[in-house]
């Protein structure tokens, strides 16, 4: 099965947007069993877009395209699709309906321009837009190259598209092509290195059944392993895939924080609403990025407290009530600095867990003794306070996010 | 002149690595007089790759290449260019050099895999990689269906490929085809949507000359305009360009805080150095984000002090010393209680600016008189304090960041 994209929109061609689209569309069909081919991005002009429909008809069964059906004079994807396809277009009344709803709820008249958006080329089957005006259009043509090519245009608008492609493109795709069942496990793993984690997991690897596949899928500071499982019976890929996952599991418990779309902050913030307790930050190397991370999770207010930034060694001194023997001696970035100033924190904010976080992100500021990279991290917890050290690398970005995740995961750690 | 992009790798196909590179390679083409028509994402597929090219071939005149050079088996693209231009591999004594040096530095031996990346097809303009050890390719093909094809291939690396871009192919694609002399300049704005924007300005945009255009690119939080000049005299081009800003500043010097790439956080900070003043912050529904965005810039060490998360009314009272009746009568969300949280951390950070923000990010704790999307900022100078009120939107992300940029923006009015 010959799968291909193709996103309209000059805003791609210029580097206003970046093509986000592409990469979850092609996500998306390669978990559904149509691994894609191809991207084709064109401009919203005319004769590209049908130079572009004519060659993708000649390469593929399957033409997913997005962008350029909004209601404005720029967006012609309709008008050429029409042109392709020999078709006139007609008046749907269901779209139209759904259209005065969509403006009925919103108190708005049903301009002339968006009337227009219930016109619908002849012979294609109009897909509903939940969240939107603009209609998908799939279209099945026969003959040409291939005995039956589909074209399925939707949306440029990312949640658009993407409701349309869940809810309508891909199960209509899964009922005509039956592709083999396909079963997806990620597990989310932070605070080892790919290629450490390759080493310890080979033998495990080696071992699976062929039909499940394994990729690495690194961000930085986590690594995604994502397991595939394929066949036609689907109880047993579904076991086949939860047993090497399981299996997965004994040997690198330690690393795995969670599944899919899970993320550090909320797994963290479930524990603490469970368990009853609260958390605060005291934060210098990474400069409220923790609290960011805990407050982007909504209902956050439930068990989280706050953070003291506190970027100076005087505001270290003032409010978080480190020694400026301990400072002198050791330094802010030390086991000591960020001993006192969770435990400190833990009063301050009258908080059951605190993080504390105390590093050289760099570009400056590194010794040989301490170079940019070196961080430590201290846990505060009803029982007990430890700091770990760790070296990361050089990058300022990269050493702010991986010294926040391994600091929630240490906390995670500590509350399971 | 035709110009097309062609990005290889099999990790842009199954959605695990966004294609940003195509949009940064078609900004700065674009930016250098070369428009992008096309975009085409193929895998690392011997025979998709040399599709590609032959399509390439009949339709443009100039094909930048990224991807699949590295030196492992599965980058294949150097072996099908060699096929396509029909060139054998031949050892590069240069490249091979500045490969030995690269290892040197590293103190690494040159491994067999690495020595090959010195073969280069022959006939071919082999590219400097300053910073890797795959080298660029450039190709000149005569006859066929353009007189003359030029195929540039270059690393899939992003900074490799960028390093590359500017000092190598687009000062070689100007001296190739000379295009007409363009100049831009970009004007950042803060805190006023685009279509009021739009309406702000459409006189000033209907008298601009010919050869000036302008685009509206937008942000969540800033609306960038891009001015672009283009003609044959350099100076004439420059001045209509920078007259045409000046006009635009006087019109809307409100909201313009930058140019280019500035960033509100690195203006503050050097306004902040400049002026001999700190700053510190004291955060509720920005939870952290304010001072994540001004830590993120290195050396804020000289002016920010830190920052008080304070999540909760309990903190807001114990640390920021907000009064229990403020809370009750006017609630957290309030000119008074921003105003006096900004006045206390003034105190306790010892600063001479202060940024205080608390608002109802979302996506619960709307009320009919404070909607999701209501937020104070104040800000404490030495002279005075004063707090606004703002009502933005339902996304909790977006109002978080907002937030933000407003309030860096008041910081950067009132130390201007």
């Amino acid at each position: 099965m010959k799968v291909e994209i193709i996103n309209i929109g000059d805003e791609l061609l210029i580097g206003q947007v970046i093509n986000t689209n592409a990469a979850w569309m092609a996500e998306q069909l390669d978990l559904s069993g149509f691994p894609v081919r191809l991207v084709t991005v064109v401009r919203d002009c005319h004769e590209q877009i049908l130079e572009t429909l004519q060659e993708a008809e000649k390469r593929s069964e399957v033409v997913l395209i997005s962008g350029g059906i909004g209601p404005t004079n720029d967006d012609i994807t309709k008008k050429t699709l029409c042109e392709f396809f020999q078709a006139r277009l007609v008046f749907d009344e269901e779209a139209f309906r759904d259209i005065e709803i969509f403006f009925a709820l919103r108190g708005l008249h049903v301009t002339e321009l968006n009337r227009q958006q219930a016109d619908i080329p002849e012979g294609c089957i109009s897909l509903p837009n939940k969240i939107g005006t603009a209609r998908g259009m799939w279209f099945e043509k026969q003959g040409g190259h291939n005995k039956n090519s589909i074209f399925v245009s939707m949306p440029g608008v990312p949640f658009e598209m993407k409701e349309m492609m869940i809810n309508e493109v891909i199960p209509r795709l899964q009922k005509k092509f039956h592709p083999p069942f396909l079963y997806h496990k990620t597990a989310l793993t932070q605070g080892i290195g790919e290629s450490f984690l390759a080493a310890q997991i080979e033998a495990w690897e080696n071992k699976l059944p062929e039909n499940i596949k394994l990729a690495y899928l690194p961000q930085p500071g986590i690594v995604r392993l994502r397991l595939s499982g394929s066949g036609n019976n689907e109880q047993r890929v579904r076991q086949q895939v939860n047993t090497a996952l399981k299996e997965l599991e004994a040997q690198i418990s330690d690393y795995i924080f969670g599944y899919d779309e899970d993320t550090l902050e909320e797994i963290v913030g479930k524990l603490l609403l469970e368990k009853g307790k609260t958390l605060a930050t005291a934060e210098s190397c990474t400069g409220g990025y923790i609290a960011h991370l805990i407050t982007s999770v909504p209902g956050c207010s439930g068990y989280y407290r706050g953070s003291l930034v506190a970027y100076s060694n005087e505001i270290k001194e003032s409010l978080l009530f480190v020694s400026p023997n301990i400072l002198k001696k050791e330094g802010a970035v030390s086991e000591e600095t960020t001993m006192e100033m969770a435990v400190a924190a833990q009063t301050q904010f009258d908080a059951d867990y605190v993080i504390a976080t105390s590093g050289i992100a760099g570009p400056e500021g590194g010794t040989v003794e301490k170079p940019v990279g070196t961080t430590w991290i201290a846990l505060a917890t009803p029982d007990e306070v430890f700091a770990r050290k760790y070296l990361f690398g050089d990058s300022r970005e990269r050493n702010i996010r991986r010294t926040a995740l391994q600091a929630l995961n240490m906390l995670r750690k500590s509350l399971i």
